[in-house]
């Protein structure tokens, strides 16, 4: 049988490491120096090996400080309807919303005509930022038809919406549309993550509607590429 | 209301003229040059829409041959049970397999751990590519239980697998469990799918067993970051 490769064979030994916590996450990993001593090769080797580990997610390059463990991704399972706050705190992680901007504008025509509303109409945009244990992980964009709840811009929004909006306007999401593909992080998005321009990224993309049929939210999400991980059970019939 | 960038209103006016057919599938886009003379800017501000746009998957760039128009995304519905070549074709595009690599090795340690088989372990181990109208789109890495599938590797397997399985062994998956996120490309994928390394994938991995709950096979998807969408369409209780 085949002998694979030496990077990918320092790439399995950090892993395994990794796997089983000999560095915990956030801690720092030994030097491309220290790691191409330790298996008497180059340090082009060690680096293909962190690069490798980099790709997968499992590592992070922090600038001039060295590379470091990635926190273990997030489960987000799409097929279930329960909002952010909910599942990163039910797998035993902490979760923070910060709002950084909201108010009203016109929709952007292609959403308007993909959504079904006339062109202009005007629409809650609220930009936020998202936190798991403390390390900003998502910015989400948020379309909110202002029909449905009206002044709901004068709440805070550093908090599940879905709450807020249950609570004070009883409305109830009845039909979700998913879409979920990798899209590179643009300027703004990467520096309100503290990721470098062009580091890769995951991009979530949903529509509700409430119970009339009626156009409700929408709302994209822009994901640190290694942040987290989509999940789904299948059964089939 | 604030005024969009200049780069994104460019790119707002590529992004329709691309969604309206102006320029078609995997056709050449002015150069950055024309760009710049139509919109009157610097040929950095045509650059930065035209990477907007890479960022998002609408164009690509192909080496010193300039920008063109990405196909569009194949949907993929993970929580449907459909192989990769009837969703392709009930989508309206061909679909086309080719078989890289097919031999027995021992189960890699990590693995075997996870799907509950002995280390060491000899499974089927086979590589694929998978085109979408003749573009190379995904590299598949599958590993199949031979206890259940004896032989297979001497049938062909540039063809659906799961027809193969159920023609000749009468195998049927009964469990499904997908994860899915985002992975850079690494050097032997990126080449077997003409891109370059470092491009960003998607990775798609899919345990499956047997109608006794046995370990049937695990699949590895690497999908260039521009083929494919997840798409879920969920109604809630």
């Amino acid at each position: 049988m085949e002998k694979r490769a030496l990077y990918l064979r320092i790439r399995d030994y950090l892993a395994a490491d990794i796997a089983a916590g000999k560095w915990a996450e956030n801690e720092k990993l030994p030097s491309e120096r220290q790691l191409s001593e330790q298996f008497n090769t180059t340090r082009v080797t060690a680096r293909q090996a962190l690069t490798q580990l980099e790709a997968e997610g499992l590592i992070f390059r922090s600038n001039r400080r060295g590379w470091f463990v990635t926190p273990p991704r997030i489960n987000y399972d799409p097929s279930r309807d329960m909002g952010f706050v909910r599942y990163v705190e039910d797998q035993g992680f902490s979760a923070r919303t910060q709002t950084l901007e909201k108010k009203l504008i016109e929709l952007p025509d292609h959403i308007a005509d993909e959504v079904g509303l006339d062109r202009g109409t005007p629409v809650y945009e609220i930009l936020r930022r998202r936190y798991i244990n403390d390390r900003p992980c998502l910015i989400e964009k948020i379309f909110l038809n202002p029909k449905h709840c009206p002044g709901v811009l004068q709440h805070s929004l550093d908090r599940s919406l879905w709450s807020l909006l249950k609570a004070e306007y009883d409305l109830v999401p009845v039909e979700r549309h998913l879409e979920i593909y990798p899209q590179t992080l643009e300027q703004p998005i990467a520096e309100a993550l503290d990721a470098n321009t062009g580091t890769s990224g995951l991009y979530i993309r949903r529509i509700c509607r409430d119970q009339n049929g009626d156009f409700l939210e929408l709302d994209e999400e822009f994901w640190l590429h290694n942040a987290l991980k989509v999940v789904v059970s299948v059964m089939p019939d």
